[in-house]
């Protein structure tokens, strides 16, 4: 199947002189699929122009479509703010290129809240879905992880932690082709009783859902590669993201300070290259970029803003296994098993 | 100012094999000190005839006192029945001697659980505190943070975080030696704004009290070192605990397995030994053994059930500072200021 993805190309920290260049080199790895960048269209022409010495072929120039839009949302603005000032922004127009048809997914490395709040707006949420949540894969010992909710949702209400179960398990059947997936509540012991009263009413209502629901599981047992699927409200998810990203550049400092101290420890740094080089590539977040917003009528994934080329790729590459694998109808079908359409 | 210890000397994964020869190194370190080693007689003075091998002086000997108990709590038993049933245990008897004034705290690495409920009823909470926490210190990349409440308490209200607070600024101060540590909140962005209802409320109580409260903090912040105390409810502070546990031994597992591939990355490995060895220093676990359980009528400090000699060693050390810095007098002073007595 052929994917049309939307892409964003001002959104992020370093906007066409990252998104450009990723899309050509998504485009050179997926021969049938097309993008449509979306943003100012001369600087646009000129950023596709300064790439093209020579070194694309038509091939690929053949699937770059180019759509003007005259906004920027600032990476700092205000969602309500974005929503009513800047109907023509960059992030809006590919968005709505998914809701019109003209593209399967869309892809933004621009202000988080911004494009929660617009894609809800234009895209709408699924029937049975309360509010869509933020969908991110981590690596584990074992492969990776997906967890979720990441920091859409702070308060959640059992039902709501139901719905993540299934979206993730939707969006991890689609996204790394398995079936029936894992999925466990993240809580703070594995026995029954352990967790508050949200998390244990959750788990009452997973047990008895579609979703190959196995119990608790507790963040060491997450990154041992326990479970395919990871539930959380979004405050509890977002410390797990942030105390994981915190912990790993402390080490990373260290370990950099401690090959640092003389021309001895240097030397062997020097010598341990390749193994350290060879771990950096085996944790590279980079090729975890891109969490998926999940719940809505259309396949719309995030990346982070400081992303550089390889992580915006693997992002694009996100959207288009989703939307080749029919994220929306795994969602859709999932929900319908579990309040049945009475005819 | 010389701290009486009192040592559950049959808890932990280890027993005896651990808690002696800790005590034993504990006592050589701290000249004034002594220990109080709670357990089965025949057994404590068997297992300290077997260290004492002409190595212990004198000076050592005179410091240890032995307590008979009869029983001892398992490591999974469940706190109420062995609150019920085990009336003389190890764990039981070293809490009555604080208790009664025999000892200045009290350092188990038995069942969590149960030394959280038996300390409780036993040793009674302080006035002005609904719930007791259990509160760590974590490394950071200036040095460390102390993290409450980590697993007591799941659900939470803002006069239990404001409570955390205090009690974690007063730990800080008392274990430490500082003045006014810095305290923030565990939360989803630095702006006011962000986070759930009971942070948001929390944070206003903070801010009216004698604590030093800086504001919001999130998991990437807290490792950078930016506060000292970082409060949050027992399910996210779990959650943060167990994310940075998990991510620590899969980043120690890739970094083992690259450098085990062949006989030159093994030979690199031996020639990085230095560097890696000063980085595992730097990051050992066991320098941050002993969780304070706060909020108590006396000290009572929890080991991990796995910790080594050195591991041990460190909680009975971070016991005796608690002490001898007046830990739950300045807790006191705090709550008084808060709630004034009204003559």
């Amino acid at each position: 199947m052929t994917v049309t993805l939307a892409i964003d190309a001002m959104g992020g920290d370093h906007g066409l002189a990252v998104t450009v260049p990723a899309a050509l080199e998504f485009l050179r790895r997926s021969p049938a699929d097309r993008v449509i960048l979306v943003g100012d269209e001369s600087a646009l022409r000129m950023a596709l122009a300064g790439q093209r010495r020579g070194s694309v072929p038509a091939s690929v120039n053949a699937r770059i479509g180019v759509r003007h839009a005259t906004q920027v949302v600032d990476m700092d603005e205000a969602p309500a703010l974005a929503m009513r000032n800047k109907k023509d922004s960059s992030m809006r127009v590919a968005i709505n290129l998914v809701d019109e048809g003209a593209a399967q997914a869309c892809v933004s490395a621009g202000n988080t809240g911004a494009l929660m709040a617009t894609a809800r707006f234009v895209l709408k949420t699924l029937p049975g879905i309360d509010r869509p949540a933020i969908a991110s894969m981590m690596p584990t010992q074992k492969g990776a992880v997906c967890i979720l909710d990441l920091g859409a949702n702070v308060d959640c209400s059992p039902e709501h932690l139901l719905q993540f179960g299934i979206m993730g398990s939707a969006l991890v059947a689609a996204a790394e082709n398995k079936a029936a997936p894992s999925v466990a509540l993240l809580n703070i012991g594995s026995e029954d009783i352990k967790g508050n009263e949200v998390v244990k009413r959750a788990a009452a209502l997973l047990r008895e859902s579609p979703v190959n629901f196995v119990g608790n599981v507790e963040g060491t047992e997450v990154y041992r590669g326990a479970v395919d699927v990871v539930v959380c409200d979004g405050f509890v998810g977002n410390v797990f993201l942030k105390a994981s990203e915190g912990l790993a550049q402390m080490l990373r400092a260290f370990l950099r300070e401690e090959f640092g101290r003389s021309w001895l420890t240097r030397l062997s740094a020097l010598l341990a290259w390749p193994v350290l080089n060879a771990f950096r590539r085996r944790v590279d977040h980079r090729r975890y970029n891109g969490a998926s917003l999940l719940g809505l009528r259309g396949i719309v994934v995030k990346s982070h803003g400081s992303a550089d080329i390889l992580g915006f790729r693997c992002a694009l590459e996100r959207a288009a296994e989703e939307a080749r694998h029919g994220l929306i109808g795994r969602i859709t079908a999932h929900l319908e098993t579990l309040h049945p359409v009475t005819a």
